[in-house]
């Protein structure tokens, strides 16, 4: 397959005054088509910057795309760096000038003098149509097999001439035909390293990639093979290790969404009742449009006294068990289920820390309730970590709680 | 001034399935440092690639700094790398072992065997402190100035030893001693665009370096300099021209920690309903320790029934006036604040998107509601653009709007 390397230029990147997302639409435009990108760089507008990182690039890629520095004025430098890259002179052509001035003047703008240097191209390449700007693009075939395309900075002009000339042109020059397998799973509830270790001692075929993607608190592991059965044997042994934590194969997931899926499909109705998480649950649940079919909300019940108050917690309960126990947490998903009249309730109550902590009720400890009016449980979650991960950690231990509950698994949490 | 370089390490970087936001991140820290960010990539996990690039990038600089590629899989190759690349063998750090069960213990998670990879350094190297995360960065000295700095890819962890360590060693490496004097402040309201070009206009004097951090929907604006007197006059004339939108001086904050600091000392509590955002402003007010001195909770009323019933939002004005209205918003703060009896209560009630709009109520329209039991009152906004950002806009807008009414202030919302 393809290597494919990618430059992008300019000060405003280097400087970091701009994040460059350039690259990595580019990359994912590539992967997209099967092609594998390589590698990245960003350069300052200077010419020999430039050549030099072009040469470094050019290793072992049959083709660099760059994008920045094809503007007007005297700062732009890609032109030149081509050309010198490459050992030519710049000319200008003559259809590419006659265009610019045309594409002026239907803008109603005055063809600055200036402006002509975007009419010149490195001798023997081809000017890349651009339909959104000015400045044409450069399709520049060197010695050997590498090829580098030029295109502006500017995203939208960017993103179509790559879409529209330059992916279809690298696609038309491919040697080889086959292509690369992705398959991907994700898992909640066991950390990366657990995670690779039991991947690792099982063993996987030669010829697999296997990459891990946190997005805490989930992994997203990912395999890759040019070879289609060898895939799915991976994938299959991989998955089997772990299955215990899986909760979805889709390329694309997340807890939040494979939960929603769940309701919306199942018809039912759910509300959240939250003491130490204040709101992230349900902002969870509502990440993704179309989450009012299945959720209808609920009670932050940060103090003690709307817990009594709004979701009808004993008093005795409080005082015996205190906020943070089984009994608490119990009553608060009743309580919301009745308020709300939903179909399930989930709650959270625990101590998120920093402060606040106890011997008996140290920071980390969590109580999850769920409910659905004729059974009532409550599970036990220790996870002695910083504040955002507590909170983070119990909002999708609920999400998973609710995930076992309904499809009749076993529960991670202490009951 | 010493020149920099930057790298970034992970296959999900150059796949193009993250946009690498920890060069840009890197590179504005340097420039207010008053050091150069001279150049940038990013590479595989692959040893190879990381000793070749780690070659390219060091010609003309004083330091590489390098992201990613720290954790404790087999995917994880830059403690390999930079030993290759220094000739030198990676050795344990009894130390960092040490320290590295004692973080595994306290967050109540097995050591792994596999996790003592993590405590391996590059002979002569120095650990860099990790106060978020397990790995330990790397302080490499080279021959010659050149010096190579590791640090995580999680941005968290790689952001806080960038400025702990890293910043303070270039410059106390520097051959320059005169310490370098930074002001920051911070807006809300107003785009990062129109923040810089009112700056410009204005016009800062010569030998002050402007940047600017958005940590969205706030943008921190920092100003660094070498002289004392200059950084001072620089950072006054930059805030006048933006001091409608001014929320906080100090070096470190956000516009939730202002508004719970106005809580705080004015013992005055707060309740939120919240609709569209859906829990995401309770858990902006309780991010920090020890919210529960001044807030209390509240409804997430994501259905309209949980409006009536829970709220007592009239059902003639959902009738009349639509869930997403002045008169929902007003209700909604009124009904929370006799609910929870709070001095001050916030709603949220808008249109989130992307579907569910309509001509009248497009996408990106958003009420909040503010009442003291004595005076209640509401404002509209309108920003279309996706789901996560008219969510966070509102949640800050709602805290903005609060911050306002305790200070007398004008409003940013159309009354």
């Amino acid at each position: 397959m393809d290597q494919i390397a990618i430059l992008t230029i300019g000060n405003e990147i280097t400087d970091g005054r701009v994040v460059d997302s350039n690259s990595a639409h580019i990359a994912q435009e590539l992967r997209l088509a099967r092609l594998l990108p390589l590698r990245m760089a960003s350069c300052r507008d200077d010419e020999a910057e430039i050549v030099s990182t072009l040469q470094f690039l050019s290793r072992d890629v049959s083709a660099i795309i760059v994008s920045g520095g094809l503007g007007p004025t005297s700062d732009d430098k890609t032109r030149e760096a081509a050309a010198s890259f490459a050992g030519v002179e710049l000319e200008l052509n003559e259809n590419e000038l006659s265009h610019l001035k045309e594409v002026y003047c239907m803008r109603g703008r005055e063809f600055e003098d200036s402006n002509r240097v975007q009419a010149f191209l490195p001798k023997n390449s081809n000017p890349i149509p651009n339909r959104f700007g000015t400045a044409p693009g450069i399709d520049m075939k060197l010695e050997g097999p590498l090829r580098i395309f030029c295109l502006p900075g500017v995203p939208r002009e960017m993103k179509s001439m790559l879409s529209e000339s330059v992916i279809p042109a690298l696609l038309a020059s491919q040697r080889e035909k086959s292509e690369l397998q992705v398959k991907a799973f994700h898992l909640f509830g066991i950390p990366e390293s657990v995670t690779a270790r039991k991947i690792r001692e099982r063993g996987l075929p030669e010829g697999v990639e296997i990459g891990y993607r946190p997005h805490f608190p989930e992994i997203e592991v990912r395999l890759s093979s040019f070879d289609k059965s060898l895939i799915h044997e991976a994938s299959q042994a991989a998955r089997e290790v772990v299955s215990d934590y899986l909760f979805s194969d889709e390329e694309i997931d997340s807890l939040p969404k494979r939960v929603g899926r769940l309701l919306r499909e199942s018809r039912k109705t759910l509300s959240v009742a939250e003491s130490c998480t204040s709101g992230l649950l349900g902002k969870l649940l509502t990440d993704e449009s179309g989450a009012s079919s299945y959720f209808l909300g609920g009670v932050i019940s940060y103090s003690n006294e709307l817990k009594e108050s709004l979701l009808h917690v004993p008093k005795e309960i409080l005082l015996e068990h205190g906020a943070v126990s089984h009994e608490t947490a119990r009553a608060m998903s009743e309580g919301v289920l009745k308020l709300s009249r939903s179909d399930y309730a989930l709650s959270i109550t625990g101590v998120a820390g920093p402060e606040g902590g106890t011997e008996e009720k140290p920071v980390g400890l969590f109580y999850i309730g769920i409910s659905n009016g004729s059974v009532t449980k409550s599970f036990q979650f220790q996870f002695p970590s910083n504040r955002d991960y507590i909170r983070t950690i119990a909002a999708y231990s609920a999400l998973d709680t609710l995930r076992r509950f309904m499809l009749g698994l076993p529960f991670l949490g202490k009951p």
